[in-house]
């Protein structure tokens, strides 16, 4: 897989957004982050004037053998109940989808259960191996979630203008901690949080299975691969893939909350230039996350105490950046307007 | 003019749409604030099963004698010709309108020009006083305009589930930022801010003119209608009445940016109770609105550092509303998903 992404280039197309913004009937620089974030899809795309029309949205779903260890309230059945949940329309995520108009797209990259009818079938294996006990995946399996997630943004790119990406998997917060940890040289005290909701003995346990798993593993930050192996997910794997794919296909992409995070750290240890082709959505009330994007060097577009994953927190700010798109294509200038400019 | 409000109670409602929300298909509380806005919702309108469906965004307009101080880039001449915008369509406010289905509502609260075609007319003046020299306007006409925003309210209350309100008026933030010291009890120092885009230069222009406002009518805080009268603006006092009239009428109402702030401000000074039935969209780029928000003890809903005023921030978040209001009602439970609860 080539893991190559040109630096985002585009002083021009910058310009040329800002000139456009500030012929609108509005004082300069009044729309704030509105007006940033439109620089930023002309940037991605090459068009001075992006649209945002076809949306679609991506939630990759796959089970965690590290569920075993108690790390989740829930038990490891619900991810595939809810994988049933998407595809009858029943979860946040899908209301959401029709409220923005947003096309779901529901990828199997690991549940442990047969596929469903209307998932896109890229099951990797059924679940990972529970990484306190043994590596996560083999790093093979490692490279084809990734090739896949990267194949799948190519395809989103003939279908979509914007794509979002979430996720389900009970057990995945405790993956990303794991990530966390190892590419930014953090112990799990500073990376876990309570995920679907653990009350303090729960956060212990995850801490526990965190250390443990580190020891075993010993991953390597330098081998970003062998660490999506070690105490990866197969849909963390996949969307640190989409996110690199998408972004060699100048694809803009929302990413939702820690898990999806966790996925630009991966990526970003694979090709650094990543980042710059990212939309973070929001920053959750997963304890770890404010650090996570701090880390990331990247600033949330909402902050609205999420904490559910699925994409819902990208879907919401997809809302946003559509605002921002249409009041850059339909507000009036000065001229048109007869609006007296400031002096 | 009754400025009555009761204190918002409702214990029993909010119970009623906790429990709802916890027999859908996510782990308990993971919606973060869409489930509090929920539960406000609830509250403000009597209804365990709000709805948003009609939409209404009131902005007002006024003239300020005050911009002949130099206080605004623009030329208040502006404040009119973008009336005439709104009521052609092309302002961001008629943008955001069309895109999250609100009907705009133009108010001439007291624009310095004839009432165009196609505005509510309520225009008390064409203009306030020079508040440096004079009283911005009397008091019986701070009265009118109080009154007519309470009457604009229980209009809106048989038209709209729910409502903006945002303004326009060349201005206007020094008013606003007058009301905040005398409201507050702070130097203007503290309050001002570079509005519609002022230089160093214009914001000492500004707190000069403060300063020499706050020595001339020296506001009594305990007199609110007085403090608007010496130095408020018609389109912030009639937003004042229209969110004390909402409150009476239980209709929500979503507070746009730093100049809408500053109306809750005064309401509150009229009617303490007001600020429990008010949604607070956003955090401005506004110096002084984080402070006032702080004064206020209101968290906005958004951080998007817009500062362009006429409601475009209420807009924002009245789509972030309307998203939490529709998984509330959309999302499948537990029991009709088949999806396992937590132990």
């Amino acid at each position: 897989m080539n893991f190559e992404i040109p630096p985002l280039e585009g002083e021009d197309l910058r310009q040329q957004v800002r000139r456009r913004w500030d012929s609108l009937t509005k004082p300069r620089g009044s729309l704030g982050r509105l007006e940033t974030l439109v620089e930023q899809l002309a940037c991605v795309t090459g068009d001075p004037l992006p649209r945002v029309s076809r949306k679609g949205m991506y939630v990759f779903c796959a089970d965690h053998g590290v569920a075993g260890e108690g790390v989740s309230p829930y038990p490891a059945a619900v991810t595939a109940q809810m994988v049933k949940n998407f595809l009858r329309g029943g979860a946040a995520i899908n209301v959401l989808c029709r409220q923005y108009g947003l096309e779901p797209r529901i990828v199997d990259a690991g549940v442990d259960a047969p596929p469903e009818p209307g998932v896109i079938d890229r099951k990797i294996s059924r679940g990972t191996g529970n990484f306190v006990w043994e590596p996560a995946m083999r790093r093979d399996q490692a490279m084809e979630a990734l090739e896949c997630g990267a194949a799948l943004a190519q395809e989103a790119k003939t279908h979509f203008d914007l794509c979002g990406i979430g996720e389900m998997g009970i057990g995945n917060t405790t993956a990303a901690s794991a990530l966390f940890c190892v590419f930014a040289g953090l112990v799990p005290e500073l990376t876990a949080g309570r995920g679907a909701g653990l009350d303090e003995d729960g956060v212990r346990r995850k801490i526990d299975a965190l250390e443990r798993a580190l020891r075993l593993h010993r991953p390597n930050p330098a081998d970003p691969v062998g660490v999506l192996a070690a105490v990866g997910g197969f849909e963390i794997a996949m969307m640190a893939g989409f996110l690199i794919g998408a972004a060699q296909a100048r694809l803009p992409v929302v990413v939702d909350g820690f898990i999806a995070s966790s996925a630009a750290l991966a990526a970003r240890a694979l090709s650094v230039n990543v980042l710059d082709y990212l939309f973070f959505s929001h920053r959750s009330a997963e304890r770890a996350h404010a650090r996570m994007l701090q880390t990331l060097n990247v600033q949330p577009i909402l902050d609205l105490d999420l904490r559910l994953g699925e994409g819902t927190g990208a879907a919401l700010a997809i809302g946003v950046l559509e605002a921002a798109v249409r009041l850059y294509h339909e507000m009036a200038t000065f001229a048109s307007a007869g609006v007296s400019d400031r002096a």
